[in-house]
């Protein structure tokens, strides 16, 4: 048994919290001023190239491809060094949290945040990628939205990041991680997309989280989770991957070495 | 320093998870036969009363206090009881949680799952509690959808349900938990509610969950979080609180001994 009980009230006491711990507080509202940069475009994007933030740039690569005016900046947010935290970028996301999107198309700005809002928000203002099938669209895409914190949150940070391995924690993570993956698996067995034969901002959602599990590339837990097993979702997941906007949206507000990544992107240019 | 090593392969060995363990699998589908119920009204609902599934009652009773026609039999998913797990309910929800919406309005009946994007089905039906602000509605909404997660599933978990209290979990997961509060209490320091002056399905979605919490009936956890530091969330919450809606919503598909409650609503009169 444990020897640890805790306190009666819960206090703010030290660093903890493995590889992002420094990005982990109690309270929330800005750290330093900072102004956001503002570019030539309607979109202005403030984000980092994780699933959540690939999300949005695969969507505004998709829209362009289809012929849609989403010329877009998207300035990179880096949060290993606590920009989500500058006053500016607060102002967007009170939540501290990366994409948030300022849309400048209309005649007053406005602002959103988390990254399915701002999938939605863009695919109802060009009716894109909506689907035949809204509620079923919708039921995945809020699916998506709460499964994720347990895969990365949750599973993410336990097996990868936390400054030891427990036990207790991975075992609870991993089983609703493939519980998650194998939701997915049955449902794509016969279907080609999430909500149904087209190809709708749920899966847009999706396959930056589970497809790149699948793929082996999320936590190099690729073996631990027995990945190769979800076949349906394979399957999806490499019909996505060949898109042509997909294989842009993913390269876009990316740090690291790959020579194919851009830490910004003002113009198609940057991608091409 | 843990002595605990991962194995190269994670296998379903054990029973495990504390309270709710019996609920936990890695795998999804049914576990057993079992057809659904099907009452008079345009609207079946297959639920518990859980901070989730208490969204959707509070929008029934909200839309019809506002004269919508949206009558509606709430069926009881005892998920202690693995109903969960039928083979009706998994054909309306593939991931096995509730609420689970069947919708009989239209020529063909619609299935949707996730508190949320039944919220959002509704409200849009009948352009009610969408507020005027749609892009600000729509990031709360979804703020609410990824962060209930690490309340609920995380704090909760881990606080209340674990089979022992472990440090770096509680931390990990009270330390968000505050901050996510913290992000409530200065975001609600300047508005009514969370989108703006008007009451909206993101007040409703997150009521439930943050409301609870500073009301210390969370989890049992109002000391240990410091809840009655949150004064605007508090201010917040008793205003959503007394609206007679939002009282007759949460008394549906509660099983406890509260008189109050009622385990199944298929009529007004059940509330009356």
């Amino acid at each position: 048994m444990s020897d640890y009980t805790p306190p009666r009230v819960w206090t703010w006491e030290k660093e903890s919290g493995g590889t992002w711990a420094s990005q982990n507080r109690p309270i929330a509202g800005p750290t330093h001023d900072k102004d956001l940069p503002r570019g030539d475009h309607p979109y202005q994007l403030y984000s980092m190239g994780t699933p959540n933030g690939q999300k949005v740039t695969i969507l505004f690569e998709e829209l362009l491809a289809a012929g849609h005016p989403t010329e877009y900046d998207a300035w990179l947010i880096d949060i290993s060094e606590g920009d989500q935290f500058g006053s500016g970028f607060v102002a967007v996301n009170p939540n501290s949290k990366i994409p948030a999107l300022m849309d400048h198309t209309g005649d007053t700005p406005v602002r959103l945040f988390e990254s399915a809002a701002i999938l939605l928000h863009l695919a109802e203002r060009y009716d894109a990628f909506l689907g035949p099938d809204r509620p079923e669209m919708l039921s995945w895409l809020f699916w998506l939205q709460g499964a994720a914190p347990y895969l990365g949150g949750g599973f993410g940070h336990f097996y990868a990041y936390a400054p030891e391995p427990m036990e207790y924690p991975i075992d609870r993570y991993a089983m609703e991680t493939k519980r998650q993956l194998d939701v997915l698996d049955r449902h794509l067995a016969d279907r080609r997309f999430l909500a149904g034969d087209s190809y709708t901002i749920a899966d847009i959602a999706t396959f930056p989280w589970y497809g790149r599990l699948v793929f082996g590339k999320a936590y190099d837990a690729g073996e631990f989770l027995s990945v190769q097993d979800y076949t349906h979702v394979l399957r999806w997941a490499h019909e996505i991957d060949a898109r042509p906007a997909v294989r842009r949206g993913t390269r876009v507000n990316r740090t690291g070495d790959d020579p194919s990544f851009v830490r910004e992107r003002h113009a198609a240019s940057d991608l091409d």
